[in-house]
């Protein structure tokens, strides 16, 4: 009905693994293409004129069309579906989540991520080395953020699993190989535990 | 219906103004309490109790539930309008541009203006000195998107003005004051005119 969905990704990548995760949960089937972003394959002239100008994946084809944004691209997805709760309150409050998740988690818990373990804590250029106290600080802000909500509720929005959860669990699961010990959020602990639990789950590297 | 809607907010910060713009186009009174963030007043005990443990604004609350995130907070307000795209692609490009927002531009575009504006470069620290280039240069990128989607475009998601616009001007109108030529970007002064020139626009000191 949309034409083929195709997922242009790096496997490695939390953000690609968003998507991969939604389309799970909803048994839609993607065609996976993958770049290699170390190796700048989404910054050619191509893949800017023709995938996306912001020279970023993931990026969703949608026929003919191209959504970037991770999680614009689950909310395409799961538009309609259980997957976002019926409750205006409850959508927003997910939307909320999905938002932090962008610009409070994301750039601690993802960057430091993809500093320590693929770019290497020796080949960071004075500037970034100059920002890892405040990351890992922000990062462990987050985790405790989270920490506090499902302390208090199972899931992160509303009453069920939804986008919310999976937007977060992408990079938090993986926060260890960044450098944070998930053993001091024991709430975030039984949380990733009963998303990777759930019958459709997929894995990162699946 | 949903009880009284108060905007906990510091009038100067644009991810405060996007929800009274929204609230504007919608013709909805929001009840307004002011924060001074430079005097750390969304830090108290009080505040990270009752209102946003993430001691952030700004937050909408709605009755008794507080809702933290602007862009989730436009999205609270706008559900079901004529500011959200009715056509699901649309919708979740939407959502793109508002998602990017966070992660791409506000970081940029906003943090320059906060540290220009309000902080005063002198007063930095070594570490956000250290970024200053980086961040000069993630604005510019950011701009140089916006311009390219506003020259074939006329505005920034689907056929109709919505809440991407909202997200994208709050910042986009006063980059100036973060060290940015908005002149330079011809596609977007034409936007940020006809944004500012529909009927129910209001000021960003208002």
């Amino acid at each position: 009905m949309n034409g083929q969905l195709i997922l242009h990704e790096d496997a490695r990548s939390g953000n690609c693994y968003k998507i991969r995760l939604t389309a799970a949960h909803l048994d839609v089937p993607l065609t996976r293409r993958n770049y290699d972003i170390m190796a700048g394959e989404t910054r050619t002239p191509e893949f800017l004129a023709s995938v996306n100008a912001n020279g970023r994946i993931p990026v969703l084809q949608i026929g003919d069309r191209f959504l970037p944004e991770s999680n614009a691209a689950c909310f395409w997805l799961a538009d309609g579906s259980h997957l976002i709760p019926a409750d205006r309150f409850a959508r927003a409050d997910m939307l909320r989540w999905m938002f932090w998740e962008q610009y409070n988690h994301e750039p601690s818990v993802a960057t430091l991520r993809f500093w320590r373990a693929f770019v290497g804590e020796e080949n960071l250029s004075e500037a970034q080395r100059g920002q890892l106290g405040a990351k890992q600080a922000g990062g462990e802000a987050a985790l405790a953020l989270m920490d506090e909500q499902l302390g208090r509720t199972a899931w992160l929005a509303g009453e069920a699993f939804s986008l919310a959860d999976i937007a977060l669990y992408a990079y938090t699961h993986v926060a260890g190989e960044g450098g944070f010990d998930l053993s001091t959020y024991p709430n975030v602990q039984r949380w990733v535990a009963d998303v990777a639990g759930l019958p459709a789950h997929v894995l990162m590297a699946g």
